[in-house]
């Protein structure tokens, strides 16, 4: 089940899928190895948006065969200096830019090994400075899934920039959060987890955007009124919520807010 | 050509692809059973819109290969006590929660056979009680386009919530109809068939939000003017439409109004 | 690697991702010929944006395997005389409307058959006056990805309906050009080449909305300020770009706006 197969390879872009870039890369992965699987993680992040892809990655990858091949390009300063890469991990290979958007995904697995992409034996020959989801990342990925070794792309390296995560901070009985992402459904996915918010909760008092939340639930399905309420989501996030509804236009959230976490003992 | 070769599973969901809710789909069939393929019907039915999810599923379905799992995920009542489906039919399989999504295309089916999905061997091991399309319906999905008999996932039922579609209403020369959707192209898809509306048609009115139509088209080019006009769909319902337009934005519908439709002998 | 192997068929429409109707095409497809692999270039063209649907296709059709069909459906002619075709070239087909859709690919191409889509057989049997895309294009892309021959679809035909791209106007030192079309990142992506503004260039002046534009780089990155600049593109178009910011919102740019390039020698 795992490790053989048909090789898989993910995307994760800020493309969107009004242009053709997406399908631009598809079309070069192919034409170097057709009988790979390209399944689309997202497309939808928000132009230039690093921490945004790399929550995508990270929160995703793990539910992949062991093997897959995950491309992510969120990529401001494609044409620069810096360095396009490959990962090689325990469990899978990773292939984008070195400025952060790897980094949350490559923290949660082991054996890491990094290579920088060099060889341009590998990459298209018209090398534009614009795409290179177009014109490196996808044709690594192409022949990587083909069976070429890592270390055959370019050399080993030891370090890759890391993207720092807002993490919660602790005062006492507060917590000060941040909204990491608002999803389609209007859900506020927090930077809290069970370990800054146990199960089962107390009292609290979750104060954003000029509004008190007192109430946790389980499920979606508990709540009868729009009133919003704290949930842990998919992913171990503590999320703020509304069934039938959306917390962000109820609360008026737009973006990566921070807010106040009160435990009442 | 019909019930072997590589399986298909399709996918319909509100979860947009704005987020990574439908790669982890994917990701979690595609652990579980690499050699199958996976398609999207659509993601982007209006959040918890159970309605909008079973018109697309129910328009969809019949036009995909016999032996065809079509997975359906729109889940208000998610972590509560509605039951998760597996439904066997003549052609094809459904998976979904029960509450009406999948009631419209099983009704065009035949040798209807309902399992109530309660083998949690065939779900992820960390069971959320917010994301059931990752742990429950995808994992069931690989599973059974493995080859798992639909019987082992758990025991049959004769019931399953039906959803009560808009029907139309009619009134000696009167009928009153509904709005079911707008499509990409502004076009209006009403609740009436040919049946209540028999081509070729004689003299009407149409009625909605303060507008009258009173043209019929057999197709979209017949019309050189920006006045809207009906004409039967491809899927067999009487649309509004306006040529290089949108009857939504002219004639001001946004939801799923009401109107009346008078026949002039 | 190159007209071997699973067959590779593309999708360009302007049908949107909110309906089914592309998910339906894919189930047309896969209900004649399972084992091909589809992908989507765009389904996001502007409804019955003719224009917009040729340059998707044509900018993104080479990077496709050698023997990849292209479907292509932006067709506000559906239901009238315009004919269906399928056009083989020395590398690839294309299926789709007589309406200029394929004719900015095809004049890239070589070796330029046409054939006249009239054998009702590859057809869908309830054929609609309103979704050729389900009926005629997705059927046939099937059947011909299967092993087909072209010639069995319908008899050759020696002319197609071309589409005129806006060109640039030459008036000595100054340049008329047109934005071809925005990409999601705000790039206004112009008519002109290399041939009409060499690189490295000169001083210049470009005019647009009321905007003078006075920078040309080579990469989104060597940009620090959000000035908007020219820059040559990844298919080889001159764009107006601003980095981390959208030229389209700076310059209030939204639709195919002319502007003016000035050399100063």
């Amino acid at each position: 089940m795992e490790g053989d197969g048909i090789p898989v390879i993910t995307l994760t872009t800020d493309f969107g899928l009004e242009d053709p870039y997406v399908g631009i890369m598809k079309g070069v992965i192919l034409n170097i190895h057709r009988d790979c699987r390209i399944v689309d993680i997202t497309h939808g992040i928000a132009s230039q948006d690093i921490l945004a892809g790399a929550l995508a990655l990270s929160s995703s990858f793990r539910f992949f065969p062991k093997g897959t091949i995950h491309v992510a390009v969120v990529d401001p300063g494609v044409g620069s200096s810096r360095r396009p890469l490959l990962v090689q991990t325990e469990d899978y290979f990773f292939v984008g830019p070195d400025n952060g958007l790897l980094s949350p995904a490559l923290e949660q697995e082991k054996d890491v090994r990094i290579y920088h992409l060099i060889q341009d034996r590998f990459f298209l020959k018209q090398l534009s400075r614009t795409f290179h989801g177009r014109d490196i990342f996808a044709p690594v990925a192409g022949w990587l899934s083909q069976g070429t070794p890592p270390s055959e792309f370019g050399p080993r390296i030891q370090d890759l920039l890391t993207l720092k995560l807002p993490l919660p901070k602790r005062m006492g009985h507060h917590v000060l959060g941040t909204i990491l992402r608002i999803d389609k459904f209007g859900n506020l996915i927090t930077n809290l987890t069970t370990k800054d918010f146990p199960e089962p909760v107390g009292r609290f008092v979750l104060r954003i955007a000029g509004h008190e939340i007192r109430q946790h639930l389980s499920s979606y399905a508990e709540s009868e009124t729009k009133t919003p309420f704290t949930i842990f989501g998919s992913s171990g996030y503590l999320e703020i919520s509304v069934h039938f509804g959306s917390a962000a236009i109820d609360l008026k959230v737009s973006g990566r807010e921070e807010f106040e976490l009160e435990r009442i003992e």
